[in-house]
């Protein structure tokens, strides 16, 4: 009783500070905002990190725990039995997650009796890639420097407290597996004094159900061995590698495996000693499976002397279909060419039909306004599950976009993808809606189901429930839009990825690094043909879709300029000429990010003050962003059209000289402070 | 017949040059886009610089210049008799005054035949006002240096040219008076090196009908002539001005007079000797007379300690009334405020019966952008002649924003300011509308009444003939949108007066020289209360416009808070509540601006390469600027009515607090190059 009085007054308060909305949140809490009980609830059987976290949280009646073999691996069930809920799994990780899902309940308000619940997971490895450097930098990293390495101290109480809540989010989700280093990985990533810190996180993590991998460098015989080679069908390595690999089994006896880059980018790889992708994915397969490791290899390949990057990974690995280990998957980013605002599927996925493989999707936004932008991922990822059957994969990976900043994330709205990466890899059917809906509720306390507003706004603005699902629903095809629509791609700022630079060129940079190699545009019209006509990078896919995207008048809008080079003329849909439709759709691109600003400022009064005025702060730099975004490639591409802005489109309002000259002094391992400043 | 030719050969040439508009002008011709003829035209009569000017330029029939007595000064008649076109005035500046009328007509392409015309001015004195320094500086100029001052060699044929172009557009609109120094005058002005200089200046203009005036600093007995005063009673002081007027005459017989700032912003005036406004400029009236000189004596005045400065004038001037010699004008500048984009029109005007006045329009865009605006001030000058009858006022001075820029004004459209300024001082009963036509026609080659456009354009934008006259009618009430709508006023950046700084308020700073000191923003509304119940201000004006102004109800609303401090939610007309329509006006002038960047790129085909760009670029500063003055002011407001921007409006880009942070690093003599660059 006294404790409901607690609870009661803790809620009442709560309701207090959400009229106000005075109180500051710093985000360090995810979706996970669960208030502690003052007293443990009551929670009897298994004696397992699921007790602890309901016990600290659940708020509603006596749990009990069950263990029940020949269930599915890491699934569960919830059933009430009167006022009691009983959680039952084949173990405790299956029970953590039982024990997540009751409390995600709880914090959205929905009824937790009469629970009749039964879930598994639809992959085996559900799993993030941390792109993080040994010295605390992340690659691609927008949120901070790296949580594991760096200055940090793996016996401190704050690395133990950051990794607890690190591991609770992860296991809310269901995510268990982490590489912890960068696929650019450091040979000193093998290092004994590296494996301890390695040791020392996996020790962390376990409680959760996180298995740790690490990203490995192929050439690591050499470079930390000190052997000549690192040929993969070399004795001497091989025999360096089972040494090495029992060396860390003996530490971390669930270590996950190896992640590898080779052969990409300028990383070693077995074919700098003649042998192939195969040869090299085997050996490590052969040395980790007595300890059932597995290799995750990447397919994400490609050369400077390739006419079309865009079909160099199906060359290499279409011929060894089926050479590979059962303990290998191959691991292929969504798209052939490089985590786009928006690519086609990369073909690997359905011509590979002996091979284990796995999708990398990219959390972190390094092509989407790192962490500056609110782009919620989920419909981009499940866009690709339109074209790649989920079934077809053995598992999901994400680069992860996390770091050591007070929110994780770096923007608050991207803890959204990690929370909807980590939801598609439990489940690839759920949808984007849904799962936004979860994130919005948990993390903002908003209710989406029936209406987000507290207060009355003027109906014209068209403001209601379900706002801010919205938004976020909107907001890929809005960068999409404001970026690079029509199907152009890789228009990048050259190094750090961020802003528009398709006039990037410089002398002694490899064209295939460089966006004129990718937009083509001349007086003719804008777009990489890769029809049979030019690259023929559309037979690499089935015959079906192959006919479709061949013919540019039947080739999906949304991606013609991806595989045609598009007449400025060309009449599309909507009965514009091309230029005018790209012109429209920049400038759609920059009404939505306005209309999400106004989105987001109507819910000021449901929000903390913090969270409030940090995602408004983004979501401004976002406006300007895009209004550079419109006005650098319509200026740009301009040059080439020699076409008028449509007059019923807002004109360009900054001046190309003046762009072409402006560059953001940061590297690959930081967020812009802001966007376009002059 | 061979001058036939060329001219037909000339004629298409530049019908090419249109079609390719790849041409460029510096705009340093003006609206004077002559071309001279190869031969003379035919011109006989009396030999003055009409007879030069037409015998250039004139493309038409034989000429007859005629004087005849009892003509109205400086006016004119222009008759065609069979072949030939005869031009009758009673002088030389008649004559060229229609001279120009009949080039005006050939630019225009308007016919030649069948003349009748008969013209006078309304006013005898229509003059400039050049803020110009000795040291070559120009306040509030934003066109580069003065052409008088500073290194400028009066002897030299550059120097000639110059003035040779300033006389002839000076003329070309019936400008016949020009005051070549600051009203904050140094005293040298008066020296005997800086007078040669006046004279070489004065002989140079002569042939265009211009007299030379100076600004006179009021202390110049003491500081030029080493008197111990300047007591305008004290007898040593008379006689210092006679022999100072005596010398000017000497070297210039047709000297106009002088402009005296006297008691004002720390000027120097007959009140430090404890003798009166009219002591003072009826002192040098008398000096003056003999040479049928004049005085202009400034009621630009306010003092500190004022509750509210728009009182001072009245306060000052009124109990003067009738006592200042018949060749004084007070020189009266329109609003009683400062050269704001919308004042209520200064109520001495309307008070003073018995004194000769005259108005100070700003031609300079001090507070209108600078020279990076696009502002037509015609419309509001006419504003101002709504109020105050024309006849009531015995002349026109203008604040010319003339430098020794390549285009004169900075802006190619700041052209049109001055154009509109000597047309209204010529007539002002010229609408906004046909002096924008003449300008237009003249400047750019467009033929504002059939068709600017000779590119078809999508009918969705609307754009099609008199776009650009439109653009320039709408310019000013879009720049009032942007900067301070609804009588909002004086919330300039201080010093340059360029961005919004309605925060502005350091310590040490006099209040009325601080934006706080006009908005009084607080919790319950904003505004300047000058009701009976305030400064009572409003009873400066008739009794029939005092009620008016006074009622809240009844006062315009586009000086409500000229008028009253408006309560954040007074019903407005529209049904809005003032914060909302606040929010409204600034969010329709940055959607003006973005319409006038449109229209202009539509102009494209039909302008020069040059001049297009130019304006191009700071239309485009001008978009950003009125982004930067809406975000600025109402989110600082805001921090005042606690309302949130309605849904319908789009939200803030900028962040208050870094808008807060920037300065532009300019004094008041320069141009900003570009506006808010975070």
């Amino acid at each position: 009783m006294k404790k409901n009085i607690i609870v009661t007054a803790l809620i009442m308060l709560m309701a207090a500070w959400n009229v106000t909305a005075a109180w500051g949140e710093d985000g360090s809490r995810l979706w996970l905002r669960l208030d502690a009980n003052s007293t443990p609830a009551t929670v009897s059987g298994v004696k397992c990190m699921a007790m602890t976290e309901l016990q600290t949280y659940w708020q509603g009646g006596p749990i009990v725990l069950k263990r029940q073999k020949g269930m599915a691996q890491d699934g569960y069930t919830i059933k009430s039995q009167g006022e009691a809920t009983v959680i039952t799994a084949s173990g405790d990780a299956g029970l953590l997650y039982g024990a997540y899902h009751l409390l995600r309940l709880q914090e959205m308000g929905l009824p937790c009796q009469m629970l009749d619940i039964k879930e598994k997971p639809f992959y085996d490895l559900r799993i993030l890639n941390h792109w993080d450097n040994p010295n605390g930098t992340v690659e691609r990293g927008f949120a901070g420097k790296s949580i594991f390495w760096g200055d940090k101290d793996v016996n401190s109480e704050d690395f133990a407290a950051s990794m607890k809540m690190y591991g609770r989010a992860n296991a809310s989700l269901g995510i268990n597996g982490t590489v912890l280093n960068n696929v650019n990985a450091k040979p000193e990533a093998l290092s004994t004094e590296s494996l301890q810190k390695t040791k020392a996180i996996a020790d962390l993590l376990r409680p959760y159900g996180i298995h740790v991998y690490l990203s490995i460098n192929f050439a690591s015989p050499i470079k930390v061995g000190g052997l000549k080679t690192a040929d993969p069908l070399d004795k001497e390595v091989v025999r360096w590698w089972k040494d090495k690999v029992n060396e860390i089994y003996r530490m971390i006896p669930d270590f996950g495996g190896f992640l590898v880059k080779a052969n990409s980018e300028g990383e070693p790889g077995p074919q700098d000693f003649g042998r192939t992708h195969a040869d090299g994915a085997n050996m490590l397969a052969d040395v980790l499976k007595p300890h059932k490791g597995i290799v995750m290899w990447r397919a994400f390949v490609y050369a400077p002397q390739s006419p079309d990057r865009a079909n160099q990974a199906y060359l290499e690995f279409m011929p060894l279909d089926g050479q590979f280990r059962d303990n290998v998957i191959i691991q292929i980013k969504n798209g052939p060419v490089d985590f786009q605002p928006r690519e086609a599927y990369s073909p690997l996925f359905t011509a590979m039909q002996k091979t284990p493989m796995m999708v990398e999707f990219q959390i972190t936004q390094e092509y989407l306004g790192a962490a500056n932008h609110l782009v919620y991922l989920a419909p981009m990822w499940q866009e690709f599950f339109s074209f790649v059957k989920p079934a077809s994969l053995k598992a999901m990976a994400g680069v992860a976009n996390i770091g050591d900043d007070a929110n994780w994330c770096g923007h608050h709205f991207a803890q959204a993808n990690w929370y909807a990466f980590g939801r598609l890899a439990w489940n690839p059917a759920l949808t984007s809606k849904v799962i936004a809906e979860e994130w919005v509720a948990q993390t903002l306390g908003l209710n989406p189901d029936t209406s987000l507003v507290t207060t009355p706004l003027p109906p014209a603005g068209g403001i209601g429930g379900g706002a801010v699902v919205s938004m976020m629903l909107d907001s890929r095809e809005a960068c999409v839009s404001y970026m690079m629509p029509l199907g152009i791609h890789h228009i990048f700022a050259g190094t750090h990825h961020y802003g528009p630079e398709p006039w990037y060129s410089p002398k002694g940079v490899r064209a295939d690094w460089t966006p004129p190699y990718y937009h083509k545009a001349d007086s003719i019209g804008l777009g990489f043909d890769r029809t049979l006509n030019g690259s023929a990078n559309v037979k690499q896919y089935p015959d079906e879709l192959c006919r479709v995207y061949n013919d540019i008048n039947t080739c999906p809008e949304n991606l013609l300029a991806w595989f045609h080079h598009v007449p400025w003329d060309h009449r599309m849909k909507s009965g514009r000429t091309f230029w005018d439709e790209l012109c429209h759709k920049y400038d759609d691109g920059v009404r939505q990010t306005r209309r999400f600003l106004a989105v987001w400022d109507a819910m000021q009064p449901c929000v903390d003050a913090q969270r409030f005025e940090e995602v408004q702060r983004k979501l401004r730099i976002q406006v300007r962003d895009a209004e550079w975004w419109r006005d650098a490639c319509l200026l740009y591409f301009q040059t080439f059209s020699h076409r008028p802005i449509p007059q019923d489109v807002e004109h360009p309002v900054h001046n190309l000289d003046e762009m072409m000259k402006f560059h953001i002094p940061i590297t690959m391992y930081e967020n812009p402070e802001s966007g376009y400043t002059k």
